[in-house]
């Protein structure tokens, strides 16, 4: 079998604890229900995944570097990170592959502190507030785009 | 054949133009075509639609208002009205029906005053940079919304 | 019988739900009950009432220059234009008519974007939080300035 | 006779001057008047008044704390401690009575030092730029909600 | 005859009371005077002329959308939507017509909150302070305009 | 007995409110059960001890300037002057004592307009959130510091 | 003896330290220094002295309505309250005294929160960092100012 | 020949390269160009030039002093003085002189650091993005402005 | 021995070098030292410790989240990630386990780029500058706070 | 006769048209009334006088350098440099001279942006507001400085 | 061979990637070409290098940590750590060795959230812009300063 | 002998100062030693060079127009003028020639005030706080850049 093109997932900061805490927030969905999302859609669309999740902004760029050389697109939600970190920001122009960001919630709706987002600078698209269904909604929009670079040849 | 609940659709200033003005940025797709994306998914998920553009402040509200009397949610793309408008903010707030808030653009990645929303302040979800799939997304959210709070009982 | 001098009760976005929406924060008094009592408290002082709601600032703007015309005095409750348009203070600022902001509830117990009003810059009085009674206060605001500006031959 | 309900009316640093500094800017009204009119608007309405000012912002966060034990409500005006008293905010929150702000002038056309007012954020109602006759809407207003606050037994 | 290119003049809010209102800051020029100017300075260098005023920002926006289809330029004051309105300045980017942005007065002696103007960062020039003479200088620049894109083949 | 040296505990506007008010916030104890706890803390460390409360700002620095001639350090909640005072800082400055600032709450989980605290400035050690037992830790932190210095000769 | 005219000279907060505390900035001259200055340099050009200080906001200001009915001008330290107290600025736009505000220290060489002074805003004239000669500067400009108004008859 | 009224053209620093450098942003007519323009039209309204360029803002103001002695009124193109030089806007308060300031380009187009004029809050009028016909407009409003004061008197 | 309920010390970056740089600001008590301290305060009062220091966000959130495991409480000095760590505030917020924040200096003496601490958003107590003894009174503020909790039966 | 030493006298930008421009702001006393007061006062004082005025920066920088080589201490009237020039603060912190800042009027009274002034870092006093007579104190202040560090040896 | 002096480089998030991305913007230089010209400069001036690079805020303070103990100075490139870290900039004072900031682009000619350096304001020297050539001429800054510090015995 | 090309050296106000004032600040090296460092440097590779000093705004924009004429390339150390002169900024982007800024000292280390500088968003590189050697390191960025330009042709 063929090697599928691959999307990479990475869920920054306390996300690993999606759906033990603060279940009014952020609902009971765990990380693992967002990773057998991700891998259905993706799969049912032609694409394999890497999905990854670290505390570590460190870990977290090194992971999108990697997807830089065996990646074809990123869905990226940088949890505590979205606000602070310009080294996110500066990866996600460095790899130059088309990204989504995704939030399980409306950030809006939260703190002034954290409406700002770094990686919306870089990011092809923003989906929030549509729970672990944003996720899905990601790979469809990198489903299309890569789709649509291939065939105008770029 | 017995009624089907409605979703209203409601574009704000200068969305009638779409995919006629900026295509660079704004892509080719018109108003016309969202409608028809729309009206289809909409129908297979069960759905009906109002679908709606304005360029008056006024006439969005008035629409809004009507939603609250015969609709299930909302689709709002409020145009040039996004980061201006608290009237919009409060007839959100008024009508209490689950909203989607759904830019073509990725909004952060423009000029510093296009960066705050007040309808954000009110949406369920916010999805941007998906171009006009956003708003097939949005219907999405919606049905699953009004079918968990049907389950629910509330 | 003879005219009487008019006050233009000028209502803005949204207060057609006044009454019918989020009843803990706004009450149970609709925009008729306030007509009501506009209308009881202004005929036992010696004034007609031209009474108006819309939710398109042009149409405020229009009605307000009709009081310009036809009216002594104006009680203006902006709504959602309250922190936003210039336009209407500069309608205030034009028909040169004393004025009195009226709001259902004290605004600066709410969100700090809803603090600053425009409109005040151009108003007599400012009552804020008093329920639809403030309404009645305005009134009586309004039938004393005439007096005295009668009176002073002004 | 029964002891009748009283109504604390505490004015700020500056009011003693009333009347008799600035007539363009506040009138020709003496705090004196103030009390005449707040007492005979009370006692139609069958309350007691408290009449009190001082230039003394401890004296006045005492005269609150004195208003805990024996007042069914207060009418403040803060003076020049509108804007910079964070002590009267406490003072206000901590007695828990119902209290209405009350400005002779319309704070809002003076300088944008004077525009904040930290006992609003504690109020239920402001009242400004009707002159002294908006002490006497502040007892109205105190009147209807101690009432109101009577027949629902809270 | 042949068809003349058309240039339109499109007035915001309020300028229907120009000459009327305030005559020390804005003169005594009316509104007909306006257009009775532009109409011979235009009709001078070979172009017609659509004279628009609204107090609606809807129906501002939709005669620039109208100017898109068969206008050449247009000449703008968006009376009290300058420091406010992002559609309009939506608006004029989507047209895509050479524009020119006038004002009766110097805006920048007035409050601050009139400084910024979301149209200046779409017009090809700005005329203010010039009184109703602005107008007539705005023909002259939108005619040269033109004058030279045709000469250039653009 | 001879004399021991004495630690001034001073406490500023609507403190004497404590344990009585909002309990949610403040819990139950009072002032004199904080005095209680700071005597008897002080005493087995070998300190005398100067206890004041007071609304007036005057008044709290006149205390402090006590302190100067007969005190070692100084314990000070300043209630409602933390945000506002400069006086308060300026008090502190002139008199050089080891000073500790104790808040029974978290004032960072408070209001944005409660977060600077100017005494702060000066403090030797902040303590908030502790409840009355910050007072606690605030003499232990005074004798240590006391007894340090004078080790030290200085 | 006929009674001469009266300068008021008015000290806030912690100026009744001076020359005891912080030397290095304050300089060693004493409260007391500064009265004999005062009364010498006064007594010289026909003045007596009303000499005062206060760490109570409302006694300054309580004193400063007292040099409305017996005074002729005003000489105010404001202290620690120069940056805060817009009560002290009312009262000088009260009493409608020529008033020269002195400073000891150059307030612009210290902390930021210092530079901005109320009082300033109605003061004639300010001096700072004269140390304590600018006093008798200020006595200098008052008797000038009086002796001129008397001239032109005002 | 009797002696004509003068206009002063006072244009500050870079302005001696115009039409030499950045031509896409500011065009090829050169300052030279400017001059012959200006000369034409006051030539044809009566008026003579006293046509100025330095770099140095003291010589600037030097020009300006020097037209409030033989000058009618200015026309000032401040350059890179526009938002930083308040010796300009002193000066410019001090000849009391009508003056038209004017901008090649449209400023609120470049970055926001620009925007501000200290100029534009004594001139009587601006324009801006006209290219160097601004100029033109500018000898008209001036010639205009003179004439209407000789009539009236003034 | 039945197992103790375990305190989480938790230090961020640098506090390895406490007592080894800046003794001037920070003394020379090491970090081996704070360790001793709070073993034996919490040993007295029943509580086994969990003490760990890293300078990667990463880890000092990885020990955060096996906090919410297997310990009762947290002591947290986030040192250098005070004030820019949102992922350390998600944390706190996901752990729900009661949290003293512990600073070593008073950093309000500071910069006031250091002032702002989301931790402190948080935390149930912060205490600061009470040198390295302020740990111990966090452990006091836990123990006391755990059986307080234990007792209501929360 | 030997040599005594020198007090400059520096002026900026349009001190030149002092007492012909704006007399209701700025008073009928000319720059030569200012230099014949000086002249005396420093003569009584034993002091020489290099008296001097610039509309250009440089010049002014120029003449602080001068005196950095023969004065004993500087009079500096930064005019409309007050605000903007960082240039005249660095050539105050080179010369190293005891200097006052003089201003004509009370520039707290004007717009907020002349409050700003960089020479007050530098500056040892500050007067404003006495009119020419603050030039007078300078000199007195400048003479007590300068013999003070003479007797001190520095 | 006698051990030599050793310059620690120490490179921060993204420089792994120099010279592979974006070269319009960083070039088309890698980090190994750094690193040999770094050590061919530092050879021919007596030093070893140790030369690091990590995506890790945590590994790179803790490789500052490390040149505490074994080297003379450091050059740092912080990458996207540059304007958000605190905890670099604490390690940096912590280390206390003589330390040059290197960006290979001016900041200051990108987004404004760049131009912030907390690292700048513990760095001896900053150069920026200069390309890799920038770490050369920083060996020479620290090569100079390691010298003149030995020769004076520091 | 043929030509050499020109790099033009351009110092700021006060620099003329450089090695004579403040030299725990700056050193003790002066202007004459930077202009020998440069012309040794600028010979070795190859340039000439003009070096020029002027405590002018104007002087200096002239010079730098000058090098455009008969320079490759520019080094400018702004001085006070770094971070208030746009028209430094006009300058360079009108002269089109490659810029390294030099500053003796790291200005990040100094009042936030001097952070900005006006002239870095024109310049190709900046050095600051390596002393005098900066300009020398200019030198070699200088030469490098123009023999690159050289090489493409460009």
């Amino acid at each position: 079998m063929p090697t599928r093109p691959v999307i990479f997932v990475v869920n920054g900061p306390n996300l690993n604890l999606l759906g033990l805490r603060e279940p009014t927030m952020y609902g009971t969905d765990t990380l693992a229900d967002v990773e057998t999302l991700v891998r259905a859609k993706a799969d049912a669309l032609g694409f394999d995944v890497d999905f990854f999740q670290s505390n570590s902004e460190g870990a977290v760029i090194d992971k999108l570097h990697a997807a830089r050389a065996s990646g074809v697109g990123v869905i990226l939600n940088p949890g505590g990170l979205t606000s602070t970190s310009i080294s996110l920001l500066d990866a996600l122009l460095a790899i130059e592959l088309p990204t989504v960001e995704v939030h399980i919630t409306n950030i809006h709706r939260r703190e002034s502190f954290r409406h700002n987002s770094y990686a919306s600078k870089a990011a092809l698209a923003v989906i929030m507030g549509a729970g672990i269904a944003g996720y899905g909604f990601a790979v469809e929009v990198l489903a299309k785009t890569v789709r649509t670079t291939e065939l105008s040849g770029e």
